[in-house]
């Protein structure tokens, strides 16, 4: 027998998981609708020139490709890759589909690929869920992404979070300042890691790229709230952002412009933005910009665009420690137990009953003895029992038994589907 | 400019076809929930022993192949997969839980991925939804799995449809009654292309295989109705298995017994199924049957299984070409106008207050003119546009203009809130 484990970085979703999962993602999906978003879904795999050479070089390396198929895999050749995120999928959608009407309003939620190392909380799969919108310069493009981030955050039940806002030509402003705007890129990677490795982390980064100590300096001043020349327009745009959102929905005092904040990615090119809790530490749950040049890179024709991507995963590890998830519903609110051969049929009738009312009802498949049964359904963490004996089969009736409460009842078989919708 | 397009048999899903096959998937669901299976997703990305000699050897061909990241994916190592179907990561995922409740009832409804030649209606990523049981060999659950693929069919709008019946072991008896007991999966797949390539296709797939002549005949005497010695046991047990599903709720009539029926992958052991339309002429639309050895394959513990898979991309060109799906509904219901400067504030207080009621809201990202306004709305399938004009927002009311009966009225905002409601 050869030795059953998964490929590193990936993982199953039990029932346990995949439940309160799928909640979350329906409250998600519910609050992109009612923002007028439209859904869309892409293939896993894309040409590997169409992913190369927009996420970095470090994201590039992270990208997993696909042998091809019938010819040439067999030497080795590789033309596709899985995608990486959800964002340069859309844009290649944008280029290929001219007569898509604009602006378009997307939302899109699927699972991306990374070669990342795996550690806690970090696997090599993972699902996001994104908006964006194409074809408009507008500042109320933004506002629409924080708002609709926010809203769905706080259905969700989020109370304490921040969104920090910064403008990539701001970043660029100050790159310019310390004398090094075609290192913009080295810059905000190193800015990027701050949270995490602090700032003499930063300088070490910086002194590396071939930053100066004095330039680093310079940096620091700005990033710290000093002067930084030539940026007047972008903050004055960031406060109509911030205004915007307000009016949006977005409390007051939610949004605060941040000059630390960098964002990794190559593409971004004006606004950029990223949502933070203050409880656990874990960094963003959410983020995304403005990218007025990616879908320009595929299609020749330039189209404005800006998203917000919110991490499904860490949004999960937030509320469970936090204990926003409740108790975690069971799928079966009714086991059906078989308790004679000669009972058999009605018993599966009652079952379909059952279903057909809409009630989540399991099975007894092996029968055997009562108490048994009894045992699995608690298992499934079914909330009724429901026996069909001989004598309640002769009489037209089903016993009831709960589980939780306690106490069993013979009922007609209509009152006992009444009674379990009733209880809910 | 790189030329933009998509790999080989992929593509996207773009609004248009996502609205319904979001509603087709919630309604499949829905139906799995009622029957008390529990969700269950499993990665993409399978370490290739587990996939290999699952499928046979045609199956083994199309697996998808991912080069390692970081240890030797440099060198054009592989060590990973794409998943080629759910079921095999059922078995795998049973294996590495032994402490999972048994029997184990999952739903699972994520894309599979095949090298397969592309062709109208096929693509290289498609999504499947199953269900299985697992640690049961009880006929019931071959039962339920009918039960719950039918229900779902019915739930979808389905009418005619049938669930052909057969049991791999009588299919081992023919093959034993002509001699080749040690060919039964070359007999199988012959036979499974029976509909495609007809009797005198699968002669020919036989002779290939050094079936003879006589042995053809005496085959094609057994699938027409002929004697087959030493099947009682099994037939019997198809019975059973229509009484159980009779009564869990599928029609009387819908279940036949199908001598003919073959399935094509290994790892069948017992009863096989699948579910095949009148009209449109496109074979199965679901399938399944008992795998009693593969999870023991993964884990040396014996564990019998069963389920059924719905083929969604093939019920949605049934759907489409019946015209069951209906008209697309709109993701819009409310497009907010952005008729002057002066009134943005309450013009975007107004699209949070729609959103808030749970009403879906898009909203004019550029302005300009009001018809061209109007036009994007139109576009976009919105039933209704909202106005803030400068006179409206001083008396605190809104215009609410009905674009698909005509007609326009100043209201509250509360109002025009009730009036879309009450109109879906």
């Amino acid at each position: 027998m050869a030795e059953v484990f998964l490929p590193k970085g990936m993982r199953d979703l039990l029932p346990a998981q995949m439940i309160p999962r799928l909640a979350v993602i329906d409250t998600v999906r519910g609050v992109f609708r009612r923002f007028g978003f439209e859904p869309l879904e892409t293939p896993a795999m894309e040409r590997i020139e169409t992913l190369m050479g927009k996420y970095g070089d470090e994201g590039d390396k992270l990208i997993f490709r696909v042998l091809k198929r019938g010819e040439g895999g067999e030497r080795g050749e590789v033309d596709q890759a899985l995608r990486y995120d959800l964002t340069v999928p859309l844009a290649r959608v944008v280029a290929m589909n001219p007569a898509l009407p604009m602006p378009f309003r997307r939302y899109q939620i699927q699972p991306v690929w990374r070669a990342d190392r795996p550690q806690k909380g970090r696997f090599r799969e993972f699902t996001q869920c994104d908006v964006d919108i194409c074809g408009s310069e507008s500042p109320l493009c933004e506002a629409e992404c924080l708002a609709v981030a926010s809203a769905a955050l706080t259905e969700l039940g989020f109370r304490d979070f921040t969104i920090r806002l910064n403008d990539r030509r701001i970043l660029a402003a100050m790159a310019a300042a310390i004398g090094a705007p075609d290192r913009l890129m080295s810059m905000v990677t190193a800015i990027d890691k701050l949270d995490k490795i602090g700032e003499d982390g930063v300088r070490k980064e910086l002194a590396q790229h071939g930053f100066a100590e004095d330039a680093a300096d310079s940096l620091f001043a700005m990033l710290n709230g000093g002067h930084i020349p030539g940026i007047e327009a972008e903050d004055a745009g960031l406060d109509v952002i911030i205004s915007h959102a307000q009016a949006l929905g977005v409390p007051a005092g939610r949004v605060v412009k941040d000059r630390m904040l960098a964002r990794g990615l190559d593409y971004y090119t004006g606004p950029v933005y990223e949502i933070v809790v203050t409880e656990p530490k874990i960094g963003s749950i959410a983020g995304g910009g403005r990218y007025d040049e990616l879908i320009g890179m595929f299609s020749g024709r330039s189209v404005p665009a800006v998203g917000v991507s919110l991490g499904l995963e860490r949004i999960f590890v937030v509320m469970e420690e936090l204990g926003m998830l409740g108790a975690a519903a069971s799928a079966t609110e009714v086991f059906v137990t078989r308790f004679a051969e000669s009972t058999l049929t009605e018993t599966l009738q009652a079952a379909a009953a059952l279903r057909a009312a809409g009630v989540a009802t399991s099975l007894s498949l092996e029968g055997g003895k009562l108490g048994k049964q009894l045992k699995q359904a608690d298992k499934l963490g079914a909330r009724w029992a429901l026996v069909v004996g001989p004598d309640e089969a002769k009489q037209g009736l089903v016993q009831l038994k709960d589980l939780r409460g306690g106490g069993q009842e013979s009922l007609s078989l209509a009152e006992a589907i009444a009674r379990v919708q009733q209880a809910r």
